[in-house]
């Protein structure tokens, strides 16, 4: 009667938010203090105090009806030419007005890129580990994911990769600063990457798109390098959010950014116009557009998110988890003791722990733990951390 | 390269935005009191003040990273309930929470609902005239549009209904007040209506839904009746927006109501879920479902309207124009004298008045003219309309 694979997918909710509906029911039962909820990539530092006064302000100095009214289908023009100018200045590119699209966030971003791009039988390479989205775009869109694994640093596996591209490869999605993995793409993998690519396209006589997910990108430590993919490759289209950055997931926010000296740009451009009409999006968020224009150089509170990161880390590592040391994001990737992550997920569960098997981030046998969340909910979780690792020894 | 239907879509943008963008060019080229922009249903009146009040107070109470944080796929507990109670005080329905889907503004809600009732080779009815994009969701779920004619008081040709209705058919659209018309459905039509799907479904051994547009449920004037279709017809699904009501058409927000005694309801919830996962959508923007579950019951100012709806109406019918008599939203629809709608639609552009071909609704002949703009503009655009309607006579 229905869509049948619609229904699979509402009814097979993704595990992340499946432990965070769990979690919400758990707290409710047995009180906030006795879950501890590391589900969910949920900003825990609020919004730098200008997002929240630059709302204010644009109610109290902005005609209502020009606030709230429609922008163009792409965004309003002041703020792509805002945000064109902000990446021009720290990445020295040449991005204008016309190569900005605004989106209701980063998956909205995913969603129409894939589909703006995805013909017949494509085929979308998605570097493991992975957001478990990636593949749910694809497959709406009409297209074909194939995964390509990870290798011992977490860096590209380049056998595996060369191996799976065919003539019918559209795109590959790249997530860095990685959500699940902490781990930032090296400018050496980026070089190899985009080298691999070009012979590729070269070979099959059409581009291979970068699809660069960048939520992140200001969520790094020790003064890491994120490489701007587009700099190093023309065909990258950057997916960017101010989810993370702003602290400001709900309210679904961000933008497509089409390299201008990109393989027919301005087609492409169209493409997402249509793509964006297609699944329903009209603009993005008003005033937030008009917000994060004003913002674009605020950042979070990063040294929160560091501080956990090494909290979580070091008493991890120190209790006996095998843990990967995160350069970006704000997630901690831990090998399950006995390499099953589904049953560790559920085993932590009765420990009050929610934390993600990634199994459906294509990397069986690791969980993982994301830590934006408070430093209290970290220093009262690690007891519980030690009782779970001894049933495992 | 590119999807073509995308790039074809993105390239033909709608005849409305087409419209807009113009305005605006013009508008910077020519100043704006030269030009008379009728062309968008973008809402003239400002949201009702306690919109504003409300996104400040919660602002300054509640934690930014609960405001502004991911709420719940299907949207936030405390909201999908104080809409659920809202429907049921005013229509003696009996919605909960569960039968509540926040989205993204009624084109994510149309988009979604299409996405998830579609099978292969379903046909989707939809009523003339129609908004344009219904057709792009339609053929964007893999489904086939089905224009149903209107009558000679732009209610249901009846008899070219049941002639549309065959095995495939899944859903009809219906979207009452009317855009482009300003018509309402009476109940007698809608009773129709219903026993003829009833019919159909019993033959044809699966439900008919009614997927009802319902932007404009509260801009109806001189008293008159929106009869809630659920409360006529079970399988209804309500695709409801705030742009209109509150004035807030850029900020994108609206939900979804499934019909609690609707056939596989929870079903069909489920598949809206997967359907709204598929297209994107994360969750509806949070700050505006917290803002409009305060703002239920506040209304625009529809005097405004309503004082627009009479100087447009009677002025253009005195200069001799061939008008439709608005009941509710803020469009008046007007024959092209000469009954070529494009044509008349350039002409109207050098007298400086941006007017909407009404073709693409499926009402070749006609055009629309929205009147949600100022009433300082509608009399000095007067002028004009006379000179324009003399090149006719």
């Amino acid at each position: 009667m229905f869509n049948k694979d619609m229904y699979e997918l509402g009814n097979n909710r993704s595990v992340i938010r499946e432990l965070f509906e769990y979690g919400k029911l758990r707290a409710r039962e047995l009180g906030e203090d006795k879950v501890y909820d590391f589900s969910l990539g949920n900003p825990s530092v609020p919004a730098p105090r200008e997002v929240n006064d630059t709302i204010k302000q644009l109610i109290d100095t902005v005609d209502s009806t020009a606030l709230h009214g429609y922008t163009s289908a792409q965004g309003d023009l002041s703020v792509r030419k805002a945000i064109a100018q902000n990446l021009n200045n720290r990445f020295a590119s040449s991005y204008s007005e016309n190569d900005i699209y605004m989106t209701c966030g980063a998956a909205a971003g995913l969603a129409i890129s894939i589909k703006a791009l995805c013909e017949a039988d494509d085929r979308f390479m998605i570097l493991a580990p992975h957001f478990p989205e990636y593949t749910v775009f694809v497959k709406s869109a009409g297209g074909t994911p194939v995964t390509v694994p990870f290798d011992g640093d977490f860096q590209i596996d380049f056998d595996a990769l060369s191996n799976a591209i065919t003539e019918k490869t559209k795109a590959i999605i790249v997530n860095s600063p990685n959500n699940p993995s902490g781990v930032i793409y090296t400018r050496e993998t980026l070089i190899k990457l985009s080298n691999v690519l070009n012979e590729a396209a070269t070979k099959f006589g059409h581009p291979i798109f970068i699809i660069a997910d960048e939520p992140y990108r200001e969520l790094v430590y020790d003064g890491a390098e994120v490489p701007f993919i587009p700099a190093i490759y023309k065909n990258t289209i950057v997916c960017y959010s101010f989810s993370k950055s702003l602290s400001l997931p709900g309210e679904r926010i961000g933008y497509l950014a089409i390299n201008p000296v990109c393989d027919n740009a301005r087609e492409l451009y169209c493409a997402v116009m249509g793509a964006g009409r297609a699944l329903g999006y009209v603009c993005a968020p008003s005033m937030l557009q008009y917000t994060v224009a004003k913002c674009l150089d605020a950042r979070p509170n990063v040294c929160a998110y560091d501080e956990n990161r090494n909290l979580l880390y070091n008493a991890l590592s120190e209790i006996g988890f095998k843990c990967v040391h995160p350069s970006g994001a704000f997630y901690l990737f831990v090998k399950a003791p006995n390499g099953n992550s589904k049953e560790f997920s559920e085993r932590a569960k009765k420990h009050g722990l929610l934390i993600v098997p990634a199994d459906s981030f294509a990397a069986e046998g690791w969980v993982r733990i994301a830590y934006c969340v408070s430093k209290d909910m970290i220093l009262r979780s690690l007891p519980a951390f030690e009782q779970l690792y001894k049933e495992y020894v």
